[in-house]
């Protein structure tokens, strides 16, 4: 069987790959397609050699159907189509026992900490195995771990039908937040630099601007009659967007930090202070979300076709990284299932 | 009658003022105490000249009782003691239409933006006057305002009986922000640099940590076992409070901004996403804070001999305020009555 392994340098190489039986409480897993995201590029770039082992078999946006079930497991059958939240909690830190496992102190991201979805057969433990509802396509399915980030940032933020919404970032996670935020009932705006990314936000009838020409506080001051947004998302990374970023709710409005900011970055708290904002913080997904994603897939809700643009084979794992990384693709999908055996 | 106003260059001068009947839906207040703050010392260090009119009678924390009643005036007579919560809202902008009137966009701070306490006679709206429990001594009453602060802190942050709670910075909004969670039960860990404001923390029965020679980080995650504070009040103002301050909260734990940051400050996001937190901003009360305020000064709750370290007359106010600045005080009122006519 085939592989794609990060094997360090900037580097993914093709690698084979065993196909142990599932152990006892593990499905075995026909992989069909896994999604490159912005966690990949980082793994590949060298941003978390730190943290994982090479050669490591990273990928975690997946879909496919059950190839062996191991012992001890129950409610799965052969063929069974399915996804990963590849997410391990220890079930015994103070996060876990406080309700919040999906952020465990000791978090085992699967893809990054262990051995992901770039291969075509992929034992996991079976609890963390999603079903997908009837009627949705493999290709589709592969979108549902990004969309359950949106899903858990739409939630964590609390919006409410009719409200004003700022996506700060228009890449995959940016529109996938504006999606659900829309179908959630709100008025959305997405700030975003790339002009070809402004044109695809545009033909999805997002309202749209872009940032490094125009002055966003006060084009979004103007948009909500001088009341501020009621909800921003940060989903740009970028210091520049924080320097404003309080700047553009209203009063007690909401900011939910998506993005990874690698540095400290400069923010203005007596906003904070004056408006009582209120700022969260929001990573990953619950179960509940994953499965909302689903959903909401299967629902059509999603424009699929706009996020992804474009499906490579196995072996061309590192150019659709590098391809990802120069801003000339939006998301791409690795076909593992046709890399034959 | 006399006052003591701000005119400008740092200097507060004693002054005479009128005693004009109160206009209609006014009462006129007999001043008995005003107690001196952080923004009474920012307006006469010329912090807030770009908004205030000279000469400025301030103050803003103050007891008194009712020297006569304007018309159309009803529940109040003569000799009634009361204080007032100096916020006059328009009742229409889009925060006030939203049910948060206590920052409402327009916001007119009474002592800031219009005369304050200082001043024997003091005419205002009747809407912004509130009547003091039995038994709760003039005197006392005068730290209303502040507690009220502290209530409103505590309420936003929601913390719960038995939480762990770290309060950044022990001058008096600081000890009272702890005072009151205390009273709902939490446990109560209070950092503060001065040794003098150390010393009178522990004897109210804190704990309490050294900044500038603890690593704070490290002694709130032992002091939790590992876990992180459920919430932290940020009361320093102070730039290195804030670069670890992300840090100290517990998986979905909660930030409370009280203090004023006039610059940007550099924050940790990335702990905000990790960890899911929730960081609030937090600023004056609403109209039950006060009178809950009142009700814990009524019932000793609040250590009011720890916070008030002097009483000084009238003539005092500039030398009070320079004391207060060279942290030579906690909290000093200011006996406006006893100034004679």
């Amino acid at each position: 069987m085939k592989g794609a392994a990060y094997v360090g340098d900037g580097r993914v190489e093709e690698v084979a790959v065993d196909a142990p039986a599932p152990g006892p409480g593990e499905l075995q897993i026909a992989v069909a397609y896994c999604g490159l995201c912005g966690t990949d590029l980082h793994i590949v770039h060298g941003g978390m050699d730190a943290r994982v082992t090479t050669p490591l078999v990273f990928g975690h946006e997946m879909s496919g159907t059950v190839a062996a079930v191991g012992d001890g497991v129950s409610g799965w059958s052969v063929g069974d189509a399915l996804t990963v939240m590849p997410l391990v909690w220890d079930g015994t830190c103070a996060a876990c026992l406080d309700g919040n496992q999906h952020i465990c102190q000791n978090l085992e991201f699967v893809g990054i900490d262990s051995p992901g979805a770039l291969q075509q057969r992929w034992n996991v433990p079976a609890s963390i195995a999603v079903p997908l509802p009837d009627g949705l396509d493999l290709r589709t399915a592969a979108l549902v771990e990004p969309v359950a980030v949106a899903v858990h940032d739409v939630r964590r933020s609390e919006l409410q039908t009719g409200d004003r919404v700022v996506v700060l970032g228009g890449g995959p996670i940016g529109v996938l937040i504006g999606t659900v935020a829309r179908h959630a009932g709100a008025r959305v705006l997405i700030a975003e630099v790339d002009a070809n990314r402004r044109e695809r936000i545009a033909d999805l009838g997002f309202e749209v601007v872009d940032p490094s020409a125009t002055d966003v506080v006060g084009f979004v001051t103007e948009w909500t009659g001088g009341v501020g947004a009621d909800v921003v998302f940060e989903v740009s990374g970028s210091a520049a967007a924080v320097k404003t970023l309080t700047a553009l709710p209203k009063v007690r409005g909401t900011i939910v930090v998506v993005a990874i900011h690698g540095a400290p970055r400069e923010i203005d708290l007596q906003r904070v202070f004056w408006r009582e904002l209120r700022l969260l913080g929001a990573r990953v997904y619950r179960r509940s979300d994953v499965e909302r994603a689903a959903e909401l897939l299967a629902a059509g809700v999603i424009p699929v076709d706009a996020i992804v643009t474009g499906v490579v084979p196995l072996a061309q794992t590192q150019a659709a990284i590098e391809d990802l990384t120069a801003g000339r693709a939006m998301k791409l999908l690795v076909d593992v299932a046709g890399a034959g055996a």
